[in-house]
């Protein structure tokens, strides 16, 4: 029978040291009993989630934790975004970047981020979101800022089309082209989707406050960046299990639909840096009762990381480690657990960065090595050594008992 | 001058942590002076034969431990089963899984697997083997219980063939059908021995007997998972050297055979858990004397893992020990030996894992690390760090000074 599996991924927890903390990462700094009490008993490693030195972004990181080779799924920005902005992206869909920006009367642009406008894009948005046009349907959401995602959804659609966008301002948006016969019909969608937003748009009651308070309006919108969302086999379909999420933002939790998982809603869960550890660590034991594999992304530490605050984030790792005492103890008998991060966050860059993170793989038969306290440093000495994130998967599948035999 | 190499396979001895034996492995809790001897003064690792978390095939195991990519030259399981059951494989050859069948007088397959037949197929594989239809040669010899492998050598064969095996009862069998034109042959042959095996089967004295005492007649046999033996450069090609392996189980002397190694033969050497290994050892000290290579596989760890015998599986190690003292008396002076297993068969599973296997690599010049022990959790924090089974070949052609360089 093989046994349940819980994967908690602190977003963005590896770090470097600090002088501040006496020379020490942030999560080395911090009073951590808990995580340490699983990497004494478990087995430590490291990983480069996607490979030695590359900057990994939240969404090429979770499909390779997924087991996913990102260089081969991860097919343009745009399907990301979609799901980042919280869209539901299916396999077949082709998503596109989008700018709000600003035309003069003959078509010009003036600004291609519609003067950085902050307020009204929702508004604005909804004016153009559930579309229909020769039979595709169009949908499209705002983003932070002057970004937007557009979003078509047909059979037959190609992400091999140009941009409308012409990346420079003083000039025309260009007609989106078809790069090969089989485009023609998504580039008739981005054209008419362009022409419609400025048919819709510079009249708009935010538009026209914008203009009336020198601001310039957000008078059309410029798809760029096409991809087309793979289809990602899912949990079910590739080792015959269910599979759940608990995640706090949206892109997180759109690459987890993508993968099959369901996606179980914590109130207080927010994705941000008050976020309710411990109420998610209670979800996910629940969920175990009912699912084979759990997954878990706490987002916190990143913050702290983006915001160079290496005090904030020891003390979420704090919080994180009470959280970890909650899975600890309600953790089904004969589970997997594993603990890592998709990615570094070092306090001193503010961005992701290439550097491996720490993993502990816990549970009855793992290889416990000499490592006794979980931090990037320590779990480099551990029985593990240096993994990929693609490889996580595998072996969680293998200790479980899931893994099929390759040969005789 | 090229030095001498030595590479022992314990087949299956990687574990994990049992209880019973205070939680340590099984190669753990044994007295192993010689293996810790080799651990100390060389160089240890860890490896994952195919990848992590990936359960390695004997087959695919000694592919990659040869330096083959399995991922490539592993063409599907005809080949490998025809090995299995002692049959000489070439390049280009196709050969087929089968099951001994029982079909009524309409050819409505009754049962798959004839009764789950255990006697007498020698006696019918006999009547069936070494035939020639359209200048092909076809052999055919009996597996365990029901099954067998159907053997096909001529130039211009196809594997692209449909089964003939309906994997169903209460059907005909079906036509083997070619997939692409340069099949037809490959079909033909297929369809012809099928026919031909219920016509020498049907009244064949072992399945008069089992009618007369109310067995089900092994009166078919039906062909399925067609594989071509892909070209696989011998050690001579590669390297330019000569090898030769010491072998018990079938299936690893094919590989070994496919390889260009030759086989020698050891008396007491059974493949079973009685085999003698100190006179494998003996005989692979005077292999050396003539050969470039030699490789060593000893089963018997691996019997007793499956059997889920710890303590089984200890007393192996404590023999694979006073064997290995055989080996260092008798290793030549400059001679490079490497320690390590083609897969984990924990005793708490009872079959192959994905667990890494413990590796060492002993001889003059090697850069020995801080491990003193030879064993599963110790060898993970030795120099060698974690590596890939077709790692082990390229890095003793390079101590053994057979490496070409790549670059200037």
């Amino acid at each position: 029978m093989p046994e349940k599996i819980l994967i908690v991924v602190c977003d963005g927890l590896g770090d470097r040291p600090v002088k501040g903390l006496g020379n020490k990462t942030p999560l080395q700094s911090a009073a951590r009993p808990s995580l340490n009490h699983f990497a004494t008993k478990g087995v430590c490693g490291i990983i480069d989630v996607i490979a030695p030195g590359v900057r990994p972004g939240s969404d090429t990181a979770h499909l390779a934790l997924f087991g996913h080779d990102p260089f081969k799924v991860y097919t343009g920005r745009g399907p990301f975004e979609a799901m980042g902005v919280g869209m539901v992206v299916r396999p077949g869909d082709v998503a596109f970047r989008c700018n709000f920006s600003t035309v003069s009367p003959d078509m010009t642009i003036v600004d291609r981020r519609a003067g950085r406008i902050r307020e009204g894009t929702a508004d604005l948005a909804k004016t153009l979101d559930n579309w229909e046009f020769e039979g595709v349907k169009v949908y499209f959401k705002e983003g932070t800022e002057h970004r937007g995602v557009l979003l078509l959804r047909a059979t037959g659609l190609s992400p091999l089309v140009t941009d409308a966008d012409p990346h420079q301002e003083g000039v025309r948006p260009h007609d989106c082209e078809p790069k090969v016969p089989e485009a023609a019909l998504t580039a008739r969608v981005v054209n008419a989707f362009v022409k419609r937003s400025y048919e819709l748009l510079r009249g708009h009651p935010v538009n026209k406050a914008r203009v009336k308070s020198g601001e310039r309006p957000a008078n059309i919108v410029l798809p760029r960046g096409a991809g087309i969302m793979p289809h990602i086999p899912t949990f079910q379909e590739r080792f015959g299990l269910k599979a759940a999420a608990i995640a706090g933002v949206a892109l997180v939790k759109g690459i987890c639909r993508v993968s099959g998982m369901d996606i179980i809603e914590v109130k207080g869960a927010t994705g941000g840096l008050n976020t309710d550890m411990e109420a998610k660590a209670r979800a996910a034991n629940r969920a175990l009762e009912t699912y084979d594999l759990v997954f878990v992304n706490i987002k916190a530490a990143d913050l702290c990381g983006h915001d160079g605050d290496p005090k904030g984030k020891a003390a979420v790792v704090r919080r994180l480690d009470k959280a970890m005492a909650v899975v600890r103890k309600g953790l089904p008998p004969g589970a997997f657990f594993a603990l890592t991060a998709d990615h570094s966050t070092p306090c001193c860059v503010k961005d992701h960065t290439g550097d491996p993170v720490p993993l502990v793989v816990y549970g009855e038969g793992v290889r416990a090595d000499s490592v006794r306290t979980f931090d990037e440093i320590a779990c480099a000495e551990g029985g593990l050594g240096r993994l990929r994130g693609v490889d996580l998967l595998p072996i969680l599948m293998d200790l479980s008992g899931r893994a099929e035999k390759f040969g005789a």
